[in-house]
């Protein structure tokens, strides 16, 4: 009875250890499953795609799958060129009005150049290509948006924003010229606004709507 | 005895079964660290610009530190549009020359308009804006890549490649108008070339040299 007992005791502190062993990797597996969970949750979202930098996603149209057997798989998108009379002007007017950075600056013939990227992106780029002689002639005036699409070629180019509205504002706080007021596009979910630099060149903000 | 023995084998027993699930257990938190530790390592690779499809790096330009305490610090480039007097012309060009994928097609009052992504970039789309009355006016011809530089405005788009030459010869190939042959500009590290779409507007090809 005694053996019996001191048994019956083991048996009842290893019944009672493993059941503490067991509770403690029970958390540790829940605790692993978060992660995990929360690591791959963003990818496998339906109906979401990550911005390039990785830091956001936007619920937005989902892309066809990469066509990886193309002779044209490795097509990056790097910036978009506008020609415009003078570097300087369109530089100044990227840095201290939109915060862009200054990534590069060079000459070529007699023209000045720059790469310029917004605040946080370094995947889409804005080149200048100023100076040079004859001076661009502005050959597409426009009176409002609707008009400026009567010319054929490059229009504008787009950054998404978290808010239209709110970018809108502190735009125009810093005497930024809005050419279009924030409205609704329910096509392609999204909320827009179009404002211009000092050429008139147009530029589209975009917020993808929830 | 009996009572000791059957305690002995229930023991043995509970001991090898808790053994065994252990093993079970200690075998899936080795396979969540596993994929833990795969989903988690990609975003940490130093050094080099990733493209933003983060599957290739290349030595170019490092931009200046990200401003993020700018209230601009959420835009990110999303898409350059180019205005053409019919969608289907413009797609069908993209996708039959370029093998770009169409992401969404809409209308907006009349137009017609599609964002285009290129095969394996997710991150960069061309914005088609079609049809419409008036159709627009193509106020801009040029002969040459010295020549369109004459106007004001957006001027061009580029796509970084792995070789521009072999690119070039692939565009060719399918039957793609060559403005400017492949050239290096040596003050930015490149070899450049451009080729138009059937509407004369501009794309530039770039490889980043070594």
């Amino acid at each position: 009875m005694t053996g019996n007992r001191i048994e019956s005791r083991q048996f009842r502190e290893i019944r009672a250890a493993h059941y503490q062993i067991s509770l403690i990797i029970e958390t540790k597996i829940i605790s692993l499953i978060l992660i995990v969970e929360k690591v791959q949750i963003s990818p496998r979202k339906p109906a979401l795609v990550p911005d390039h930098t990785g830091d956001k996603t936007m619920a937005d149209f989902i892309p066809p799958a990469h066509n990886t057997a193309s002779p044209f798989a490795d097509m990056r998108g790097h910036h978009v060129a506008v020609r415009t009379p003078d570097l300087e002007t369109a530089k100044r007017w990227y840095v201290e009005k939109l915060d862009f950075r200054v990534v590069a600056e060079w000459d070529y013939a007699d023209e000045q150049l720059a790469y310029l990227a917004p605040a946080t992106d370094d995947h889409f780029y804005v080149e200048i290509l100023g100076g040079g002689d004859p001076s661009p002639a502005d050959v597409r005036p426009y009176t409002d948006l609707g008009d400026s699409l009567k010319y054929a070629g490059y229009h504008h180019f787009c950054l998404n924003v978290a808010s239209v509205d709110a970018t809108v504002e502190a735009l125009r706080a810093r005497g930024v010229t809005i050419v279009t007021e924030p409205f609704e596009l329910l096509a392609i979910s999204r909320r827009l606004a179009f404002f211009c630099d000092p050429f008139g060149n147009l530029i589209e903000l975009a917020e993808v709507l929830p």
